[in-house]
């Protein structure tokens, strides 16, 4: 039998890679559980600093930055999976890092995802691997359009990709990803999106948040609505492919996965090891919030109660979104949490507000 | 028509006099708001650093620290009443302090304090100013034992109090005073205690939140429960009086009112003008908790939906009760509130825990 390591004591600090939003809401999280957190960020003034009891400015690049920071924490965690692999290399020689490597190398290559979401024999879109031009012709043969050109690292909110509505996109579409090792996805056929945020503890205990349906926007998350439009049959399928995909990867923490609904099941979309934009509903729908787990996890602390008390309608704050806050401040059904950010941009996460009414 | 100050815009900064734990909830609360904070605290390492964007460690004496404070921010409330006027007089030639300085100055002092909740038609227990030996042996033949000596400043958690059981204790009691101002008050026959936590805005408009009964024990509050035991009326008088006293102090902010639950009526024990500790179950009981509120109303920000959702529970993580976290982490109807105090002291509160079931 595998044992498995002491729980965090109290007062110790958790290391977090990324100040943004979400390294921000994570810290708040730990801190109620009496952890301090320690902040790696190479921008400055990030979010998460407000609310954090150190952060670190410095690059990826830097080995003694990441070293002493890395000393400074009991364990490492992180809000985004696009970490270079070096600094994941020079940060676990000292400290643990939760969620593991494993999840990292196979979320931060869209290839990896697929083929390793197919080997557990769940669904994905169609995907072929494209290193040139040559790959793009055949696999358009093959997938046909619609279909999206994406780069295997690196993307996100819609970033890093092109979609081909016919065939002649190719060439534009291949410019675009400037050399990048690509995938071209096949278009899917699906009703609605829904994601599972899901947690596993050190101890290999399972706890899936209820599912929640997403919709999206030019690319980004603009609102998640709980309860999802999900049959009873196919929440208990979300629920069990999420589980199937913790412990494929031994995973410690709050993982995303993102769902297809179609006539013919869930497919996957996509998996992101971390908390997610579409599990913020938590925080106003149950006891223990996402945050709160995925410190739990990481901590080695047993998972809480994530049974959701209502039905939440959660919506992000996007760029001039913002000057809605004054009005949104005097809705009573409507939480707001702000992310401290300084400069309002086109296109940026500002914040968001949980719409909280009576359970149906 | 007297004209409100404007709202606080997002990313200004609240300065809060004091580092425990109610500052520490206040700062998590500001952030989740969009605003940041600045913690002045004469200890070192206090708790509300954890989470806070900046920390003043300086007494109240140091004038230029107390000014550098007050021109950080864009506004200074506290989580203590017993703040030395003196500090107060400088802070407030530069900011504005809220809740404001009647409410400290009448909560600064029990005698002061009676007086005013009388003059507003309210019951308190019998009581009587102490100046010496003569006045106590005065006070005695009218008020009676069992009866209680307490300092009239800087009283908290069963400190600076001395109970006489009958008149031959008036010697000792009064030599504990110390020669300190001293008020004798004479026993309340009560069934039980309830508080309100009442929140009054900037505009004028007043909230409060569900009474809660309340246990104490060694001076120190165990336990609040939701919903307390009242009639529908004395519901209805325990929040009216609340708002009564909110209104005569035009005050800001989150107000604490403890009651004596008694066969002639609801008898004021005392008002601590702050967020208070038997208003911690709102964190799990209500989509904005006193926090927030309190930030919103010092802010000048509408308040929010205070409505209780779960029945709650809340005990106190006092000294030695630490040793039962890892049991409760285990517990799913419990979540934890840990302050992040390093050093675990008998009488100490280190953390509470909110035990919450479906409402009643």
């Amino acid at each position: 039998m595998v044992q498995t390591p002491d729980p965090l004591r109290l007062g110790a600090t958790i290391g977090i890679l990324g100040g943004g939003q979400l390294g921000r809401m994570l810290s708040v999280a730990a801190s109620r559980l009496g952890f301090v957190t320690h902040i790696y960020e190479p921008g400055a003034n990030p979010p998460a600093g407000q609310v954090a009891d150190r952060v670190t400015t410095a690059a990826y690049e830097d080995h003694a930055a990441l070293t002493a920071f890395a000393e400074s924490a009991d364990v490492i965690t992180y809000e985004f999976e696009n970490i270079p692999t070096e600094a994941l290399d020079v940060l676990e020689t000292h400290r643990p890092i939760r969620p593991g490597r494993e999840a990292l190398r196979i979320s931060q290559d869209r290839l990896t995802e697929k083929v390793f979401l197919q080997g557990l024999g769940l669904q994905t879109a169609p995907f072929a691997d494209i290193a040139g031009a040559d790959d793009l012709t055949a696999a358009l043969a093959e997938i046909g359009t619609p279909a999206i050109l994406k780069t295997r690292r690196f993307g996100y909110d819609g970033k890093g990709q092109s979609r081909l509505s016919a065939s002649t996109d190719a060439q534009t579409a291949l410019a675009e990803m400037a050399g990048a090792p690509a995938l071209l996805e096949g278009f899917v056929e699906f009703s609605h999106e829904v994601s599972v945020i899901a947690a596993r503890g050190i101890d290999g205990a399972v706890a899936c948040f209820d599912p929640g349906e997403n919709v999206h926007r030019d690319g980004i998350l603009r609102t998640t609505t709980v309860p999802a439009r999900l049959s009873s049959a196919q929440r208990t399928d979300a629920i069990l492919l999420a589980a199937n995909i913790l412990n494929a990867l031994e995973y410690v923490g709050v993982l995303g996965v993102e769902l297809f609904v179609t006539g013919r099941g869930l497919i996957v979309n996509e998996i992101a090891p971390r908390v997610h934009n579409s599990g913020h509903w938590t925080q106003n729908g149950c006891a223990v919030d996402q945050f709160e787990q995925h410190i739990r996890a990481v901590a080695g602390w047993p998972l809480g109660n994530g049974q959701r008390h209502a039905d939440v309608v959660m919506e992000n704050l996007i760029g001039d979104d913002m000057n809605r806050v004054p009005e949104l401040a005097r809705q009573l059904e409507t939480a707001l949490h702000i992310y401290g950010k300084a400069d309002v941009k086109p296109g940026r996460k500002m914040g968001h507000v949980n719409r909280i009414t009576q359970k149906s």
